[in-house]
C-alpha cells in the first residue's frame, strides 16, 4: 500500500508555537521518509475542548499515531492518549528553569492503564519520534520501510566512512 | 453567612482510590474546620470525561475551590484547571519510584494562563491545601474564618505549652 | 463590589529588588485584570521585622492575598503564612546555580498547619499566581471575574484561531 | 487476520532474572490482550552476542515489537534497537540505590537516530509498554484491537462505577 | 574561664518534637564534651513569635551559638539567622518524601548576607553541630577545648586500634 | 582586644586559582569588618602536603577560622577539618557540569565525627562564610562585632529605605 | 609471573567499619579470581596521617592497585589518588539519606590532574572494582588473566543455559 | 620496554564526532605522556558492529585499555566491556539538557560483572582517563611511569610555587 500525502498518518502536535522549534525535527524526519503528517498546535491547558476533539476524531481520521511535544508540566501526550487508542509518542520539550526534566517526568510517569512512548529531551527525542512512528508503520507500508531502512544505513555509514574525529 | 452542609463548596478529587490514604488528610482538615465539602475519585486518564463534566460543572454547583490529588504524571489537578475558573488546589501524592517529584513537577511547572496552586508532597499538602481553602472561604464565611482562626491558636497553643522535646 | 484602586486588595512582596524581573509578570496580570495591587521589597532575612509587620497588618489593611517571591533558600512566603491567615500565594525565583530547584522546595514543602501555595518557577509563576489571586477575588468581585473569564477566552482563542505553527 | 499463538508478535526481553518481577506485569497484559508473546533474559552485559543475535533475527521471525526492561545502566533496549528496526519499548526497572532515575535516563535520552519508547519506572511502566505494543498491533489484528478496546472500557467503568474512595 | 553549667552557652532548637530523634545527637555530644546548653522546640511556622523572641534574646541571655534543626521547607535556622548575630549552626532534618534534600536546600542557600552554618542531612549533622559549636568555644574555654581534642584523639584511636573490619 | 592585622585571624584557602573569582568575595567581607585575613591556593590534591602543613600549623599561627572553597569532589575543606581543631568553614565552588551540586554535597555531608560548617554555592555563600567567620570573633573583637552589626544594620536600612522595586 | 599470596596486590580500603557489608563483595571477587590483597578501615577524616602512610607507601609495598570505598562526604579515594600514583578504584557506599549520590559525586567528580576510576554505587561496585583491578594486573598475571576469563565466560552461561525468567 | 608508536596501546573511542571536543584532552593527555594511542568514532547505536568488531580484536591488537567518552543513554563504554576483557575507562560527556547527568548514570551504573571505570563529567573526564591509563602502564613501562611522575611533580610544583590567587 503507498501512503496518500492527502490523508495524514502521523499527527503531530504541540502545546505551544515556541515547541515548533524542537518539534520540525520531528516533521523533517517524516518528510524525510515520505510519510504523510500533519502539525498543530493544541494546548492541553488552554484549549482543552480542541485537545479532545482532536483526539477523538483521531482514529476515524486514520491517524496511526500522534506525536505530541510539551513541555513543563507537560500534560498534552497523556490527555491524549486517555482519550484515543491510537498510539501517542510524547516528547519532552526542554524547560528554561529545570532543563526537560519536568517535562520528561510529566510525561513517561504515566500510571498503568493509558501508556505514553517517551522519547528523549528536546531534538533527538522529536527526531526519534518520527522514526519510531516510520517503523511502526512499516509493516504495512513497504515504501515507509524501505526509506526508514535506507536512513539507517546512510546513517551507519556516514559514522562508518570517516572514524576519525580529527578529519 | 453560613455554610449549608448540603452544599458542598470544597471538591476533593484524586486520580485513583489509592490516593485516599493521602486526601484523606484534606478531609480530616475541612470536617473540622466546618467546610462542606465532597469527595471523589476522577481518572484523568482513565476517565478523562468525567473530569471535563466535573470541571465544567464545579462553578455552577458551586464548588468554590478543588482540592486535586494525583501521583506520577499527575495530570489530574492541570486539566481540571484547564477548563474551570474555580481555583484548583493540587496535592502531589507520593509515588513510589521517585518519592512524589514527579507528581510535584507534574503539578507545579504549570505553563503561564492556567494556575494550580501548589501544596507539599504528601499528607502535609493535603492537609494544608485543606486549610488554604478554608482561608480563602473565610472573608465570606465567617464561622469557617473562626474556626480556622481556632486552628492556627490551638496548634501555636500545642508548641508553646510543651517546649521541651524531651518531656 | 467594585474594586476601589486605592485599597489594595493584593499585595506583591519580594525578597529582594533583583525579584522584580520575574514578579513583575504579576503586577502586569494583576493590572490587566483590574485587581487593586500594592508592590514592596520585604527580605524574610534583611528585614524580619519589616516582614512580621507586614503579615501582621495584612488582614486589617484589607488585602485579601499576598503574592510573594522568592529564591535560594526562600523564606519568604513561609514566614509570611506563619504570620498571617491572609492567603499566601508564593513563586519561586529561579536561582543562579540550582535553577530555581531549592527555592521550590523552600516554598513547597511546608509542613502540615501553615500552607503556602506554590506556582511554577520563575515568570510562568509569576503571572499564574496573579491569575489564582484573581480567581479567589471573583466570587465578590463580578469585575476581577469578567476580567479574568475575558483573558481566559482570549488565550483559547489565540491558539484556536491560528493552530499551525509554521505561519 | 487473527493471531497464531505459535507465532509471538512480542518478544519480552530482560536483563536480568530479577527483573522478571517487573516485566510479568507485560507478560499478564499481553496474555490478557490475546497479544502471542515470548519471554527471555537477555542480558545486554552478560551475553552481548545473544542479545545481537536476537535483534538480528527479530524481524525475520515475526517479531513486531520488543519490549525490553533494564535497571541501571540499562542498555538492553538500546543496544536492542541498534541492531533491529522493529520497535523496541523500554522499561526501566526500578534500581536499587537510584530507585530507576539511572535506568530511565540511559533507556529515554537515545541519540538522534535510533529510537526506543520508553515507558514508566516498574510496573506500571511494564504494564503500558504491553498495552502500547497491542495498541500498535491494533489495526492489522482486529481481535486485539477489540480486547484491547474492552479493556479501557472496563478500566474506565470501575473508576466510574465508584467514584467514592471512601466506600 | 570554666562553663558554668547554669547558663547555657548553646542552644538547641527545633521545629517539631518529632525532630528530637535527630537532634538528640547534638545534646549528647554538647553532653560529652561538657558545654552547658538548653533544648527548645520553636517552630518557625506554628510559633514565630517564640522564634523571634528567643533569637532576639539569645545574644543578652549569654548563647554563643545556636544548632537548629528542621525538615522540609525548613526555616528556622535562616530566621534566627536573620534575627541575632549569634552564630546559627543548621542541621537538615532527613524528611520524608525527598529525604532531608529539601531541608538541606532550605538551610544552606541563604542569601549573602544572613548566613547559617549548615551541616550534613540527619543524625551526622547534629552530632557535627555540636561539635563545630564546640570548637568555636575552645579559645575561651580550655576545658571544652581538652574535652574536644579528647574526643577527636578517641575517635582517631578507634579507627587506628583495629583497622580489620572482618574482626 | 583589638585585632593585629599582621596576625592573620582567618584563613581564606581555595583549590585553584580560579575559584579566586568566588573566594574574593569572602576577602572583600573580611576587609569591609577589619578581620585580619590571608589568601592561598592550596589544592587537597595537586598539593595534599601543602593542605595537611596549612592544616596543622593553623592553630598555633593563631587562625580562628579557616574558610575553604573548592569545586567538584571539593575535599578541602572537609580534609583541612580532618587535620586542625580551628573551625573549617566550606563554600562549595559552582561547578561546570552540575552546577555545585557536587560541590556541595562532597562538602556538606561530613561523617559524625569531622565538622564542616557550609555555605551556599558560590559567591552568596563565600560573603557569608565571612560574616560567620566575623560573628565568630565577635565575643572576643568588640572592634569585629561593632563593624558587624554596622554591616547588618547597614544591609537592613538599604531594603527598608527603598522598598518599592519599581524605583 | 605467578601471584605471591604473602605479598598483597591489591589493597582494599574503606573510611568506616560499616562499609565492609559493601567492600566485602570486592574481597570475595579478589578470592575468588586468586588476587593476593588486603583489607583495611582508614578514614580520610578521623585517621587522616593513616590514609597519608598508606598511599606514600603504597608503591614500595608492591600494591598495584587500590580498591578505596566511601560513602557521603566521600574523600578517601581521591586522597589516595592525591599521595600517590597507585591507580586507585572508588566504590561509592550507599548513604542514608541520599542513597549514595553524594557518595557517587564525591568520588567520581575529580578535577582534572588526580583520576579516580569509579564503579557504581553499593554492592555491584565493589564487585566491578575487584573485576577491574583483576583485568589490569591479567596482562602481566596469566593466572590472574586465566581466572578473569573462566568468571566472564562462567556468567555469559549462566543467563545463557537458561534464559527463561519463569523457570 | 619502551614504547613503540606504531602499536597503539591505549585505544581513545567515542560516539560521535562531536564528542571529540571533549575527547581530544585524553589525546593531548597521552601525547605528553608519550603513551602510543589511536583515536576512533565508533557508535553504539549507530554502528554496533564496529563497536563489537572494535572490541573482539582490541586484546589481539595490543591494546592495553580503552578509553570510551558518550553522552546520553551512553552506552558505548558499557558494551565494550560487555565484549572485552581490556579495562575500559568511561568519560561521560557533558549532555544538552541533563548537563551530564544522564551520560554518567548510563556509565558508572554498571551491572556487577561488566566494569566500566568512570571518570568525571567533560573534560577534567576525558584528561584523567588517559592520565589513569598511563598509571595502569607505568608498571610495565618505565618510560611512561617517569613521565606521569614528572607530570604530577610539575603540577604539584605549579600550585606550589605561587600560592596567591590575587597575583
Amino acid at each position: 500500500m503507498s501512503a496518500n500525502p492527502n490523508l495524514p498518518l502521523v499527527g503531530i502536535v504541540m502545546g505551544s508555537r515556541s515547541d515548533w522549534e524542537t518539534m520540525q525535527h520531528a516533521a523533517q524526519k517524516l518528510e524525510l521518509l515520505g510519510v504523510p503528517h500533519e502539525v498543530r498546535v493544541v494546548s492541553a491547558h488552554r484549549t482543552p475542548d480542541a485537545l479532545f476533539d482532536y483526539a477523538a476524531q483521531a482514529a476515524q481520521r486514520g491517524l496511526r499515531a500522534i506525536i505530541a511535544g510539551a513541555g513543563g508540566a507537560a500534560h498534552l501526550p497523556g490527555m491524549l492518549a486517555a482519550k484515543t487508542a491510537v498510539p501517542v509518542l510524547g516528547v519532552p520539550v526542554q524547560s528554561k528553569a529545570l532543563n526537560g526534566m519536568d517535562s520528561l517526568l510529566s510525561i513517561v510517569q504515566m500510571p498503568a492503564g493509558v501508556p505514553v512512548a517517551t522519547f528523549a529531551i528536546g531534538n533527538a527525542g522529536a527526531s526519534n519520534a518520527a522514526l519510531f512512528a516510520a517503523a511502526m508503520l512499516s509493516a504495512e507500508h513497504p515504501q515507509i520501510a524501505a526509506a526508514l531502512e535506507a536512513f539507517r544505513q546512510r546513517q551507519t555509514e556516514e559514522v562508518a566512512s570517516n572514524d576519525d574525529p580529527r578529519k
